[in-house]
């Protein structure tokens, strides 16, 4: 770890190599970044986290982010490309289809796709730390924890913090009253803002680029998170048969609870626990929360009464999680000419029901370390605009498919024509498997770029609509022959 | 004016009554706003504006907002209820139409509307004048000048802020440096949001509110302001008869240079001069900036000559007039729950070309003090959302119509159609006064809500789409009747 940072740094433009790599932001997205741009040899990467180290401090858990992550090709695509693929698969659990359970608690399974193609849900924590670890065992890496960004200047390529000791409150929106600790100041050749959906390198280019674009908005639904214990599930399953038992959470799945309205979800963990999310419309969820702990109690066992039973403490659980909106965050450009550029949330934030927010971000980190290496970090200018106006539309596409997708998970109806559909989508696959491949799987299970994918899928839309058509008129037609020949047969007869 | 604004100073909460309204922002909304709700005479209305007042300060410009405005109905009727519309009208010039010069030199008129339909140009920092004369004028109306809103409360309704004598800069984006001037704070039953695109009061809404959509997008198009001075009109109009004299700059005009991708356009001031603005995309503005001044003087030649003529010291005016980009800012919810609300620009900036800003301004005004005053002050949580969420929609409409009026305005083909539709839409007004009124006389010439305008527009549309159909239907019936008859009676004589 190179820990000779100095307060205020000369930097020496020479043919416009880069050399000093400043990230704001050491979660998922800025970290892996940092390894990934790394492999470059000739680079340093200090790494800027407002909070403090999460293997050292057990109080700062990533509140208010921890929905569970479901790691797909993307996600692991990168990862392997930092050689983390392997460590990453062994703190996670394959999930290989969607569980859906039905209001009487009653299960039925969806596979994701082919077989053995599966997500991996894995905790955001436990990812973090092992690309901290990751970052820590690169030589040309520091990190810098606690570390609040204080003034971002892009022209100048100067990143001010301040260095505090203290352990934060871990809020995820900054504010701006100093604390009393070291005031300190790197200047950088590149800037990588991974500083998530509040991003304060985002603020910095909104500031300075006369033409900014920037939208934050936000679904009407909410969430809050709840946990189904290994105990609970354990307790349960010890009054049961073997083949009952087998269907109390299985563990390799998704599990959804689609209820139009509104939606429960969970994920498994490690430890034999699942993660549940409930979204909702907020007022309805206020309406919910004012009629109190009994009201919520009765809404579970009527709507969830298989999750219900396994929720230990269900009303305390509910009114202590805190209730969280769910934001898509759109900008344009993601580059400040060849100085700066943004990565993960704080380029694009997207709705979690597609799962490819991590995935994405991790996307972003592969797609700009390949880019700055292949132009050996020379014509920045250039180089981070290809990268922002190409990652600009596959990000809007996400983005748009992500709230498209909550009403297909929420709906009831929609569920069963999305079965069938989907089923049919992946018999068509298993018969063309390089002329259809669904939609969902080849955002999910493909690294084709989503643009291209929508795109795609699209053709092969219009494909099936004129393949029905000719099907449907050839058995038109065919019918109409027959019960003319029957009829001229049968005339005779008479 | 009332002078006794304490430090800090207690409210008490009788029945949700209204008592102190807080105006952030002195401009053209803010001003009106603060006139109009006191006109509840139980109320008492601080307007906090950090520029210097202008009436005597020559060096408070109104920088990087100068777009001369062109005041239609709803901004005269909202000026009217405040006793105010014939003292504008005396500070503006009216416009009866539209002057488009063609690459010639020539120009073609296209009225606005019916005879006596007209906008009337006026030039911002004189509006602002009357309208801070007329908050003068009312005892329970105090404006504090340079006062830096430094922090919004909206929970507790308490807004502070800095107060500074000497000149501020100018600088349209705040910035979070506390100047050594005195500290004050106002606790309000009321904050509205008065203060502009990059206002205070919103942002403060941003961070309380867990789910407030905000978006800022910006055409590509940028815009220079140039001067036409009446000197250079009355030289040129020396050198000509009195018929040809007529043809140069008649004031009675909105002047338009519509070339396509760019657009010049000129407004009448009432001491002869007028103000032009450039309008053209950001990449070739800076393409013709880089190719210095001969090169900008060619352009205007080439593109502009009537005006190139007039424009005096051209090249000069070009390169110190600064490049200002054209944003729309779109928000959800304009109000904070009963304590706080926005108004004009801070929630619907749009771009200049549908002359709908300060109108739009204006009617938010007049809208609010109804709804303050019909509800006499309280109710206030239902009185701000109802207000609300009914101008949502048509500050919506608005924004859009005016990015689509841009590409009327500019393109040279569309002007031939737009005119042409323009005057069939002006006849079968005159026509049909009550049944078809066109989209922008509803938009410039009445009180329509912008929604219900474009409702009613797509109904005229469709309704003058089967018109047409019957009768070209018609019209072929007829010619084929006509064709068989005529072969009929002719046949006997072959």
């Amino acid at each position: 770890m190179d820990t000779g940072t100095q307060e205020t740094e000369t930097r020496e433009h020479q043919s416009d190599t880069v050399q000093h790599v400043v990230i704001v932001g050491a979660g998922l997205a800025g970290c892996l970044g940092a390894v990934l741009i790394a492999q470059q040899s000739a680079l340093r990467v200090t790494v800027l986290e407002y909070r403090h180290d999460p293997r050292q401090d057990s109080a700062a858990k990533s509140q208010g982010r921890s929905i569970n992550l479901a790691l797909s090709t993307r996600g692991l695509t990168a990862l392997r490309a930092a050689g983390l693929d392997h460590a990453v698969e062994q703190a996670g659990v394959p999930m290989h289809g969607r569980c859906a359970h039905n209001r009487r608690g009653g299960i039925s399974v969806q596979p994701y796709g082919q077989p053995g193609q599966h997500l991996l849900s894995v905790s955001r924590r436990k990812l973090n730390e092992i690309l901290l670890d990751a970052c820590d065992s690169m030589p040309s890496v520091e990190v810098i924890f606690g570390a609040k960004c204080t003034a971002v200047d892009l022209e100048e390529g100067r990143v001010s913090f301040t260095v505090s000791a203290e352990p934060d409150d871990g809020n995820d929106r900054r504010d701006d009253t100093a604390s009393q600790s070291e005031e300190r100041t790197l200047v950088a050749d590149l800037i990588v803002g991974a500083d998530g959906t509040y991003s304060r390198v985002r603020s910095a280019m909104e500031r300075q680029l006369q033409r900014f674009d920037c939208s934050r908005e936000h679904i009407s639904a909410v969430y809050k998170e709840l946990t189904i214990s290994a105990d609970s599930i354990n307790a349960m399953c010890a009054t049961l048969s073997d083949s009952a038992r087998q269907n109390i959470m299985p563990q390799e799945y998704l599990h959804v609870w689609p209820r139009r309205n509104f939606m429960l979800i969970a994920l498994p963990n490690t430890d034999g626990s699942f993660t549940c999310t409930l979204f909702m419309d907020e007022t309805e969820l206020e309406q919910l929360s004012a009629r109190g702990e009994r009201a919520v109690h009765d809404f579970f066992y009527e709507h969830f009464p298989d999750a219900a039973e396994l929720l230990p403490k269900l009303g305390k659980q509910f009114f202590q999680s805190p209730t969280s909106p769910l934001v898509t965050l759109r900008c344009k450009p993601f580059n400040y000419k060849g100085r700066a550029v943004l990565i993960g949330d704080a380029a694009h934030a997207i709705v979690p029901f597609y799962g490819q927010g991590c995935n994405a971000a991790f996307e972003d980190c592969v797609l700009l370390a390949t880019a700055l290496h292949a132009n050996k970090m020379q014509n920045m200018q250039q180089c981070l605009s290809d990268y922002a106006s190409a990652r600009k539309a596959n990000a809007d596409t996400i983005a748009d498919l992500a709230i498209e997708h909550y009403n297909d998970m929420a709906s009831g109806t929609a569920s069963l024509t999305h079965i069938l559909r989907r089923r049919v989508g992946i018999a068509l696959n298993r018969l063309f498997p390089h002329s259809f491949v669904p939609l969902y799987t080849m955002v999910t299970f493909s690294n084709i770029p989503y643009a291209e994918a929508v795109r795609r899928a699209k053709r092969q839309e219009d494909v099936i609509q004129v393949g029905l058509r000719v099907a449907l008129a050839t058995v038109a037609g065919g019918a109409l022959w027959y019960t003319r020949w029957k009829l001229r047969t049968n005339q005779p007869n008479r």
